[in-house]
Order: structure tokens, then C-alpha cells, then sequence
């Protein structure tokens, strides 16, 4: 396709003077633009799709150079980035030293905040509507939030505080009835009230109302009294106040077509220089524009490469999710007490087979890691035995709740921590480093790390039917490398015991938990070939670290942990500690995750990056023991 | 006083009897052992007072030995504790071995789950329901929440999936215009509306119309009418539609006088078997019965000991909160670019002052710790210097906003940790042990830990003038002991550096950082005494550790790390790390916090337990050195 209106110089002005005609040309090659490259690289499809005319409407109005436009995720931003001077390297999307897909600082000055994890947008941007009052600027804050991230409690408290100050900014409550998943939870009736009660506002109907109301409002009782008539005609007519945000002191404008780019550009023209923080309900469609996307919006919200013929092939090579969705039947098949909590992801997590045939036994809290947690803590005292399956990154927001509210009480809660380690081009947002520090540095809680499927369901199993305090589980994205050779072992007995994975020799170890040990095993060959002789060996059991069976494995002097996590409170930092004043005599080295900022790239890119590949140990190794 | 009714046995049978004289008479005697106990004890005062009445309604209307009632945070728990069998040990409140200042399961079969940190009550409820009604029981489940922890994103997730699921359960919403300090954001101003707009419901009216709606409401068309004409009706006569928790699935009830102990027993006689989720709105006053804590409620939040007939002195000597509360004003004053930021603690933190001389440059984002980190992301990306003064248990809430919002992009936020370390009477939920390990794992950021106000002074000089980027400074609740021997040195160009602070030789050393450092001191005079001749270095710099500094000040190959907090990811790890390979004569043993349940008591009880007191390092060395 030849892109007429897309390329590296679209400036404000430039945008502010396209015509309607033009807008929805630039739509369409947005659109193109998006499905062409997503279809190659892979991306975030649906939610982009979906946000293509509120992009357009918003540089339309707004200043990109100046004003300040937080997309809350980042889902939704290809369009925003395709239009302020990213398009030509565009192709490089998600690839290691190409555009990332998420917002960046370090991308482009137009990108005025990082994200990545959901419902900070409300936040960042009323930090940025502060900092312009104090200075005494006039920039433009906007936020535009989904109302999947509107169920995440960080909003709330944002928007709560927002009403509160009075700053003006606009939050654009981007509604597309989804998270990743449908979404859930009462906001989410709400608005769908909202949208059946009130229809769209025509935008002639819409700019008058705003008209009524551009007025500086807090305080002057005259507005009030208009206010409070607005709303009772506005209460006959549609049943409903929309009065929820107007009640947190926002005021409340919608729903407004989130397709119709005419419609949306009156609307935020209308209500932009209202010095009183505004929420725009706009309502869009995922997908919008690829009929396959529209269809399955859940299918297509993150996806690798596929053919933009046939859709995305639902691929049937196993998973660690998978091995996780296939453990978490069976052992809710053999024990009744078992219940699946899932934060909005239950698609993701491989949750959703257990919700299917157990759906009383499972519940959805929304993007909600913390209420998760901590209402996983009242099932477990209350008898049950709650699987909690959160990505590591998105876990983090928990790790309050998993001291205070399940591991101060021994509650026998269990963690599926998916997406631990690298994952891949979503990049550094989403990378899973920190779990085995923040679930180590909390009492009372087992951390297994298992290497492949088998292990992965003898660790749901030991979990569920053998632990009776909180047991956390991490295990990464993608398939499992160690399935070329089959399962390491079968018995569950040995589950919890090191083992010696590889054996050449004594002159070293490398001690790794989890499926980086492929890694390490390949290292041992490596190292063997230019003659240094060692053995791999591996821990399931993380913490406690079983240290008194490792020693007993080896008579070496010289071992080299090896982890795919930080640094700081990891694997080799425990096992040093531990064995540093019982064994003086044994040199312990760590290797781990030095720079957590490694960006988007494959997993194998980035493990190379933080020196964690095969290669790269076994070249660490060597120069070490030559050293 | 002689206490007529209160004792260790009154049960749910005995409590469902007593007439509306004796109920009365029981809030006197209540009240009168709450506050005779806080004189003596400490604890919280002003909002245990409050709850009197509404504690002896739910025990006329619920049974304590089978339904679960959830106080939120626990800050109001006092009154439940002596009515269920703690009444003869309630003058240990607080103190070692004693009654817990908060609900705890360990303590007593009644306490339904373990409170502290705020904003869990609902989610933990809900737990419990869902339980309840997987398993068939009838319990009845309670969540008492305060309008303060209502400002909590955990709290606003928690009655989203509430309102969505129709589960059976009653949220207490106990409503008294306070968190510790003055409540602040939209749904403050939204209660008070509320409160202004409805006067309360008389007893009478109340009773009537919950039986109007004591029907299964969800999907019955005919409800629905019934609800939209009765809220057409509130709408006339109240101006104002309660409709934002019934937009949110609940059904809203209120508010109740909430110490109007037969009107509260009438409402929840109601209420309690709606086959739906209900919010009672009870208004509370903080301090009820005592005269002093009722006008000054935030001072009487929590207490020392004090002679109730004069009430609470204020003591005039300094504190690290108080040394904090200083430098920000000097900080503050010398550079315009700092703002501050506080989670509804302003005086807690000793922001205060600040607040005070610049309001224009203060928020108090409420009990929301996660919104004022990612706010301060905000506040920074537009140039400004955000100081976010938060207890290091409560910042736990924030790690992912700490990591995502702050350091990947590595903003320059000032974090002021108070509370960190053991604070006391509190017990284990409040102490700050996991701030080394959660501050040390992120990215970009650097970590101080001053011993006395001198050196506090100059981090939050060196962190808001000469950082740029992310920068925490934890210290403890508190008098500085060093105060006794005056500033240990005043350069700024030192305070980076390690210092030998104890020199009685070169046998071994103890590597401390913080204010534990005075155990240490005191430990190498204990040990000169015995003949093992050391020295102490401390830190203020955790992290980066400057460990070819602290080596170059010693030859000895014995070295005890000594830290207020966990193990896992602490500066003993670390340093156990940093030198494990590249020093392999140094011994290190990494003395921390082995045990972080250790429960209420005073701060040289729990140093004393964790084996950190003068005289526990003593011993643990000379064994060591003996071994």
C-alpha cells in the first residue's frame, strides 16, 4: 500500500488542518499500517485496531508537541506513534533496538510517560496537570484509560484524588466492554447501563451541553442549581444518572462513538478548556477494521506473527501455560477445596479451561492483583485452596497483600507465577525479574521453580495437596526446551531434591533453578569441549534452598549460580549468605540479571544481553577459573 | 470502676438479650477500659472510641462464635476484644506477650482474619462469603471499612467484584470524616453530601424501607421499576441519588447515627438477610466520651501512654520523623522545585509542617500509597522534585509503582521511609523489615540509611540537590540514641563514604548501616571487655554499596553484617555477594531479622529477639569466633 498521509513529519499543524475526508483516509492507513506490521512482528492488535479514530480526533485537537497524552498500558498507542515521527521505522516494532511497543521517554520526546502495567495513567497525568498549574503553564493533560484498567484500584484512587483537586485534565474512558479478557466487575455493568440508557450523544446535542457547562464550576451555587436540573432531566430521560464520576467530583460527558473521528473532535474541543477535570466516555469496538480481530477480540489482543488471510493460527505446541491450565484441572478434579482466582487474565494464564468446567469454583476479580491476593487470603481461612494465576511483572502489585494478607497468616494460598524470566518483545515492563526477591523476602512462603511440564504439575500438585502455607510457583512464557529430551524425572519424591543435570566432571558447578538450567546443561557441554570439566545442578525448591543436599553433590570449591531474575535477594545471593560462613572454602559466583532495563527482543536475544545464554556462561565461566 | 458486664464469657446468647439500658451501659463500660488501658498502655484511641456502639450492634444482631466480621486495618477492634473472651488479659494490650493492638487469628478463634494495613476488609470478606456459599453455610460476613481505608484502590476492587458477583455480604462503611488525619479526595466530599443532603434515617423509615427491597433483586424486572421510582423519589427529596455504590452493584442503606446503638441494631436486623451485597452507612465520631480526643481526633489517633485527666502531652523531643519534618522545610525552601506528597499521614510523617508553610506544593493523595508514587512519576517527567514521605510497611502497597513508575524510568522521586525497622507496640504488621530488600531490588535506585538527625538532614540534601534519579532514605520510629553523643560528624562530602565508628582493633569487624549501628557500638566496647578486639563501620550508602571503601578501612577477614531487617535481598546478602568472589579470605556472617513475625512489644524487645541487641551481637560473635 502507498501511504499518502502517513510519514516522520506530521506536524500539529499539519494534523489540525486535515479535513474529514482526509481524517478517515489517515485512518485507514493507520489501520494498514497496523495490521501489516502486527501481522509480521507481532503486537498488540485488537486494542490498537480499536483506538485508530480517538488517536486521530486527539491530534486533531491537541498539540503532541506540547500537550501531554498519557495512553494508559500502552496498547493502544501504535497509532499515536505512527504519527509523531516513528512511522518509517515502524517495521522494526518490538524487535530488539526497534520501536517498542509501549510508550518510551527514551523512544521519543512525544511519549510523556513509560507504561506498560495497567491503571497508571490517571496518576502520571495528574502529576503532569500539577506540575502545570505550579509552573503556570497551559498545556493540555489527558489520560486515556480502558475500561478494563478502570477496574484496577490505582485508578480509582487517582480519580478519587483528581475530583478532589479540581485540576483540569480529561480522562478518556476508553470503552471497549473489555479487558484482555470480557471484562468484569460492577463498573463494568455500569457502564454497559450507561451505554444502553443514554445512546450516543449526537455531537451537535453534545457541544451544546458542554457549552452549558464551560463555566468555572466548583462553588458557584448558580452552576450547581443548573447541575442538579441537568441531572434530573437527564435522570427522566435516561433512568440512570451517570452520577458515579460526577459523585468523585469529574464531570461526566457520554457516551460518545469512539469511531466517529468528527463526532469525538467537537466533543474534546468542546470540553478541553473546562478548568475542571473532565471524563469523556468514549465508546469503541477492539478489533475495529480486521474482521477476525472483531471477532475474537480476546484471541487478538496480543498475538504473534500470523497471516493477515487466515487470521492467527491457534498454534497446539504445549506451553508452560498450557502444562499449568492441564495441572490446574487435575488437581481440582482430585480436591474439591481447590478454587482458581484469576486478575482479569484468565485466557492468558490458562485459567479459563478450569472456569469453563468449574465455573462456580472460579472467580475474575478484574485487573485487580491486589484484591486477588488479599481475597484469596479470606478463602483460605475459610477452608479453601486458592490458585492465584498472576504474570510475574503484574504480581508485583500484590506484594503487600502476599505478606500482610496470606503469608503473615500461613494461608495456604498457591501462586501460578506465569511469564517469569524474560518474555520476549513486550520488553522490560513485562519481563518477570523480581519474583524470586519479592517472594524469597516474605515469611512462611515455599518458591519452587520448576524446569519443564512434568515438574510444573508435580509442583501444582505438592502445592495443592502437600503444603499447608502459601506456595508460590514461577515458570516462564513460552515451551519448554528441556521437552527434546522428554521429562527429567518422574517421581515426585525427587521433586524437591537437587539434582545433578549434567555431569562432567568436579571442577566446578553451576547451580541454576528452573528452566534457564537448559542453558547451564548446554554450558557444561560447551565448557567440556574447550576442557573445563563441571556439573550442572538444579533446584526446584528455591526457598528454603535445599543447601546441606546440594554440597553433598559435589566436592567443588568453585560454583556458579545461575538465574534468570535480579540480582538482589535471588537465588545466588541466598546461597552465598549461606554457605559464606559455613564453607569458607567455597567460592560462590553469581550470574544473574545485572541490568533489569534489557529491552524488547526474544527471550534469546535477551538472554544473551544479560549474559545468561549458553555462550555467555560458558565464556564467564572460562575467564573466571582462568582469572 | 467495677465492671458489671463485661467479662471473659459473654456469649453471642447473653449478648442477644441484654435490654437497650444494659446495651448502654455496656458502650460506658467499654469505653471506660478502652481509655483506662490506652492511658496506661497506648494504642489507638480515637477511633476504637468511635466504634463502641456500632461493636455492641453487630454482637446484638450476629454471633461471634459462627459469623465473620472483618475490621478494617483493626484500628476499631478494641471494643470486639473484650467482648470475646479478652477482657481479663486486655491490660496487656500492646505489650510483650500481650493482647495485640489489631485483630489477630492466633490470638483468638473469633478473630476472623489479620488486620493492619489498611483497605483489606472488604476483599477479605468476600473471600469468606464466597467460601461460605461454595461450602452451604449461613454465616453471616461483615466488612467494617472506614471512610479513609474507602480511599484505598484495594478497597474500590474489592466492591467492584463484590457488586458484580450479588454475593450475600454486608460492607460496614463506618464513616467519621477521618483517616488518621482529615479524610480528603472525591468520595470524602461525596459522603459528606451524602450525609448533608439525607439527614439521617430514622429507625422507623430505615426498618420500612429495607423491607421493601428484602427481596432476591438481581434480573427481576419488577425490582428494578420498584428501585428506579424509589430513587426518583430519593432524587426529589435528597437532591442527590446514593447511587455511586448502587452503581457499583451494592445496595446503599444510611447513613445510620452510628452511635445510636438501637437504631444501628434495628438497620442491621434488616439488612442482614438481603440475598445481596449491602453498604450500611454508619456515621461514627472519632473520640465519642472523651472529650479530648474527640476535638483533636487525629492526635489521638494513636497514642503513648498519657494521664487521662490532662490528656496527651506533647513531647518535645526530637524525633527522625521530627529531624525528617525539618529538612523538608529546608529542602522546601531552598529549592522551588520540591513538592510533597503524603498517603494521608501528613502529620504522621511530620509533612506537615510543610504542608503547612507551602500548600500549594503538598498533596495528601489518602490512604493510597500506589497513586502517590506513580503521581510523583508524573510530577517528576515534568521537572519537579515529588518527596513521598510513607511508613515502610504501608510503601510495600507500592513496590510495582516504585519499580514501573518510578525507577525504569528513572525518575527522580525522593522517598522519605519512616518506621523502618522495628517499631514497637504495633507488632509485626507494622514493622518496617522489608524495606532494604524491596528498595535494593529496583532499578536506578539508591538507598540511605542515616544513623542520627545530622546525617538525615544531609540525605535529604544530597537526595533532592545532587541526586537525579530515584533516591529513598529509610529510618526508624522514633529518638535517635546518637543524639546522646552528638552529630557523629557533619560534612556532607563524608556522608557517602563508611566510617569506622568503634575502633578497638583489627580482630574482626561488624558492618552495620542505619541506627542499629548503636548496638553495634555498644557491642564492640561488650566485646573489648571480653578480649575480642574489633571495629564497627558503618554505612549510610546501602545501595550502591561502596565496598572496596569499606574494605580499604580493614585487614580483618571475619566480618558481621548487622541490619534491621530480613534477610533475604538485605545489605548482609548483598555485601556476602560483592565480595564472595573477589575475596575469597573474607568470612562474612549476615546478622538480620531471621524471624519477621516477631509480635508487639518494645523496640529493645524485638532487637532482643531478633538477637540485634548490644548484647545478642555480643554473644553471637564471640561464638562465632570461638567455633
Amino acid at each position: 500500500m502507498e501511504y499518502r498521509y502517513l510519514n516522520d513529519d506530521l506536524t500539529p499543524d499539519y494534523l489540525h488542518t486535515l479535513t474529514p475526508s482526509d481524517r478517515q483516509a489517515l485512518c485507514k492507513e493507520l489501520r494498514e499500517k497496523i495490521i501489516s506490521t502486527v501481522s509480521k512482528n507481532g503486537g498488540h492488535l485488537a486494542s490498537n485496531l480499536g483506538a485508530v479514530e480517538l488517536t486521530v480526533a486527539l491530534m486533531s485537537v491537541f498539540d503532541y508537541t506540547k500537550d501531554k497524552i498519557v495512553f494508559d498500558v500502552g496498547h493502544q498507542s501504535y497509532s499515536y506513534k505512527l504519527m509523531t515521527g516513528r512511522f518509517s521505522r515502524f517495521d522494526t516494532l518490538r524487535q530488539e533496538g526497534g520501536i517498542s511497543g509501549f510508550p518510551r521517554r527514551s523512544e521519543s520526546p512525544y511519549d510523556s510517560f513509560d507504561t506498560g502495567h495497567s491503571s497508571t495513567s490517571v496518576s502520571a497525568a495528574l502529576g503532569m496537570a500539577r506540575a502545570r498549574d505550579l509552573s503556570g503553564g497551559d498545556e493540555y493533560v489527558i489520560a486515556v484509560i480502558g475500561d478494563g484498567a478502570m477496574t484496577g484500584g490505582l485508578a480509582y484512587e487517582a480519580i478519587n484524588d483528581l475530583g478532589h483537586s479540581g485540576t483540569k485534565m480529561i480522562v478518556i474512558l476508553n470503552d471497549n466492554e473489555m479487558s484482555i479478557d470480557k471484562n468484569v466487575g460492577g463498573m463494568s455493568k455500569y457502564l454497559k447501563n450507561l451505554r444502553i440508557s443514554s445512546g450516543y450523544i449526537s455531537a451537535k446535542r453534545t457541544t451544546e451541553n458542554f457549552l452549558a457547562k464551560n463555566l468555572p464550576i466548583i462553588g458557584k451555587p448558580i452552576v450547581k442549581i443548573i447541575l442538579a436540573i441537568k441531572n434530573f432531566f437527564r435522570f427522566l430521560i435516561n433512568k440512570q444518572v451517570p452520577s458515579m464520576f460526577e459523585d468523585l467530583g469529574l464531570l461526566y460527558y457520554g457516551p460518545i462513538d469512539g469511531h466517529d473521528t468528527e463526532a469525538l473532535i467537537r466533543a474534546l474541543g468542546a470540553v478541553k478548556d473546562l478548568r475542571h477535570p473532565v471524563l469523556l466516555h468514549v465508546c469503541t469496538k477492539k478489533g475495529k477494521g480486521y474482521s477476525f480481530a472483531e471477532n475474537e477480540p480476546s484471541s487478538y489482543h496480543g498475538v504473534g506473527p500470523f497471516d493477515r488471510e487466515v487470521g492467527v493460527c491457534k498454534s497446539n505446541k504445549l506451553t508452560y501455560t498450557g502444562a499449568f491450565s492441564g495441572a490446574m484441572l487435575d488437581v481440582a478434579a482430585r480436591n474439591k477445596k481447590v478454587v482458581g482466582i484469576s486478575a482479569a487474565m484468565a485466557q492468558g494464564t490458562g485459567m479459563d479451561k478450569f472456569a469453563n468446567k468449574y465455573p462456580t469454583r472460579f472467580f475474575d476479580c478484574g485487573i485487580a492483583e491486589e484484591h486477588a491476593v488479599t481475597m484469596a487470603g479470606g478463602l483460605a481461612v475459610s477452608g479453601y485452596i486458592p490458585v492465584v494465576a498472576i504474570y510475574s511483572s503484574f504480581l508485583q502489585r500484590a506484594y503487600d497483600e502476599i505478606i500482610h494478607d496470606v503469608c503473615f497468616m500461613n494461608n495456604h494460598v498457591v501462586f501460578a507465577v506465569d511469564r517469569s524470566g524474560f518474555v520476549g518483545n513486550d520488553g522490560h515492563t513485562h519481563n518477570g525479574l523480581y519474583d524470586i526477591t519479592y517472594l524469597n523476602s516474605v515469611p512462611n512462603m515455599k518458591l519452587l521453580s520448576p524446569r519443564d511440564y512434568t515438574e510444573l504439575r508435580m509442583c501444582m500438585d505438592h502445592a495443592v495437596n502437600e503444603c499447608d502455607g502459601p506456595c508460590a510457583i514461577r515458570y516462564p512464557r513460552g515451551s519448554s526446551p528441556y521437552e527434546e529430551r522428554g521429562p527429567l524425572y518422574k517421581d515426585k519424591v525427587e521433586l524437591l531434591r537437587p539434582h545433578i543435570l549434567s555431569d562432567e566432571g568436579d571442577g566446578f558447578v553451576i547451580l541454576s533453578c528452573g528452566t534457564i538450567g537448559y542453558q547451564c546443561d548446554k554450558a557444561i557441554t560447551l565448557l567440556k569441549t574447550r576442557g573445563f570439566n563441571g556439573k550442572h545442578i538444579s533446584v526446584t525448591q528455591v526457598n528454603p534452598l535445599p543447601v546441606d543436599e546440594i554440597l553433598a553433590l559435589t566436592k567443588a570449591n568453585k560454583i556458579y549460580t545461575v538465574e534468570e531474575g535480579v540480582v538482589s535477594g535471588g537465588m545466588g545471593e541466598m546461597f552465598c549468605n549461606l554457605v559464606s560462613s559455613s564453607h569458607p572454602q567455597i567460592n560462590v559466583k553469581v550470574f544473574a540479571v545485572e541490568d533489569p532495563m534489557i529491552r524488547a527482543g526474544s527471550v534469546d536475544q535477551q538472554l544473551k544481553k544479560a549474559g545468561l545464554d549458553a555462550e555467555s556462561i560458558t565464556s564467564r565461566i572460562i575467564e573466571d577459573l582462568k582469572s
